[in-house]
């Protein structure tokens, strides 16, 4: 028990000898170790593209969701979703901090908080599924899970709404990396006008780049132009390369990709310029779709894996919706 | 027949409004378009992902991997691997050239090329298997190919062994995209000891970085630094995380995985400095276990997605070849 873990390794049932994120089943239950953080789990933020999938496998039933979800982390110790590989987050209180973890004893019992890990690679031990949110992408629960002492967390602000809070930590790291990404006078087309789209919009139009958004809901991209997040929109459906290249004629310096659909690839490749550069932020993108799809084409340009982690990401997203209302009353509507 | 199809659309059978790559299925029996080129295909380089997976699925038995690749491209027009979604590529000799195509009148019939662009979305019609060479990873075939407007070619050099050339021509984005990332001094660890693995090592070495050539066979990684194309070697399982980073500490500040194996992703983030790169070659990783493992662990690195190609690509891979003996020595083992 005060062995040094920071990987969180004891916690890996099978196989043996990999990470918690690549395990297939995580042990929740073990007792605490001295470097880990329990949490009593009050709600879970299901990444965007396992929550679809979930709503599709269950045909949008809200029951089937929850029993689906209650198999997946009976089953896994987590809830990572087999199929999009993908997971989310959560907020909870702090219910015990051991010794040995580097948040002790700054955290003490009943702090709230927000992990800042993937849900995918957090043990999870679920007592209850009080509700569903699908517009949110969230359930209401009552579990533990563990934090271990490399996993991210942040302090819920006091100043936002929860649920705001929640869904803008969960894709914080798109505008962080847009922020270092995005260059004055660039021209910058966002894939998908939702949480983090909005969130990459707003940062890329601060950084001084002319945004245009891109939405297959014609009203979703119109609005983020009439909210003052972009200066443009085009209404397309991504997962239609042909559709998509016509409109943007692969004039961009820089394209994000924040889709929550697979096949959204080429769009975002036919759409950059060469020498340009693609961000996927999307968790539904194939990495040989992305590195195959430009050379198909002869395309030469930067393909970057949107990491969901860069220092300082949580306060930089915090900050820049705590400025921007219009992303304030974005994210009130898709998580009320 | 007059009209300009650059992508390819007018071969896609199944799903529509896709391009050849994403598609299903291929038609290689239309008659030839204006804009389109035919070559008589003599070798097939199938992709290091997809060469093992049709070994493991055939359980190394050559005259079953023959079969399955007969069938796959009968079913689908195209050598795609539905298992890995990756390809390869092919040399053969020019058989027609349509008066629209870019190599119109440059290229005339029985010149021999080689295509710069995946198998993935080359309609290919198979007459005959008549060998298959597994340490090439190379089938000798009987067959015609189409090459759209887009597609990259390069004629084969006659300076250099043709199983060379085209085993060389196959993973030349590897060396092009290290001649772009990697900077005198800096670290720079190789994962993979095979043919990209070993351009860039020599690449790296050129660029005035400090090369670390890793690889689970302790002789292959030895002899790239007796061989002079690296500076130090390291022995370890690259789909065992911890293994690799008790040995890398996490102090490289450019990792450039080359493993033709899934479930490497890990290894190369823990191997990467906070701050540094990962440039993801391998056609076996991971989108998702790249941008969560990143995350789930707390580190701030840019991952890279390979593009397969690079402006100047094939000719930087062949010069590079062609000034270092000890990689024409390696290519020639390699595809005896």
């Amino acid at each position: 028990m005060s062995e040094r873990d920071p990987y969180g390794l004891r916690r890996v049932v099978r196989p043996k000898g990999v990470l918690p994120q690549q395990a297939e089943v995580l042990d929740p239950r073990l007792p605490l170790g001295a470097d880990e953080l329990a949490i009593d789990v009050e709600r879970l933020n299901v990444d965007a593209a396992s929550f679809r999938q979930l709503q599709q496998e269950c045909a949008g039933d809200v029951p089937r969701i929850a029993a689906r979800v209650r198999e997946i982390v009976a089953e896994r110790g987590k809830l990572q979703n087999p199929v999009t590989g993908s997971g989310g987050m959560l907020i909870g209180r702090v219910a015990e901090v051991g010794a040995a973890h580097p948040a002790y004893p700054g955290l003490k019992r009943g702090d709230r908080i927000a992990t800042l890990v993937s849900l995918t690679l957090t043990p999870l031990l679920l007592e209850e599924i009080r509700g569903v949110q699908p517009n949110a992408e969230r359930l209401d629960v009552r579990g533990r899970a563990i934090l271990f002492a490399t996993g991210l967390w942040a302090p819920m602000p006091e100043d936002l709404p929860e649920a705001t809070a929640l869904a803008v930590l969960d894709v914080c790291g798109a505008p962080a990396w847009v922020a270092r990404l995005a260059a004055k006078g660039q021209r910058v087309l966002v894939l998908g006008a939702g949480k983090s789209g909005s969130l990459a919009c707003a940062q890329a139009r601060r950084n001084g780049a002319h945004v245009t958004a891109l939405d297959y809901r014609r009203d979703a991209a119109q609005a983020l132009v009439s909210d003052g997040l972009a200066d443009a929109w085009l209404a397309a459906d991504a997962t239609h390369p042909l559709e998509v290249y016509a409109q943007t004629k692969g004039a961009f310096d820089l394209v994000v990709n924040c889709a929550s659909v697979p096949g959204t690839e080429m769009a975002s490749i036919l759409s950059v310029r060469e020498g340009g550069e693609v961000l996927f932020f999307s968790m539904a993108t194939s990495f040989t779709a992305a590195a195959l799809g430009a050379e198909g084409i002869g395309k030469d340009v930067r393909l970057t894996i949107g990491n969901g982690y860069a220092r300082g990401h949580a306060t930089l997203a915090l900050d820049l919706v705590r400025q921007t209302p219009a992303l304030q009353k974005i994210f009130a509507t898709r998580v009320a």
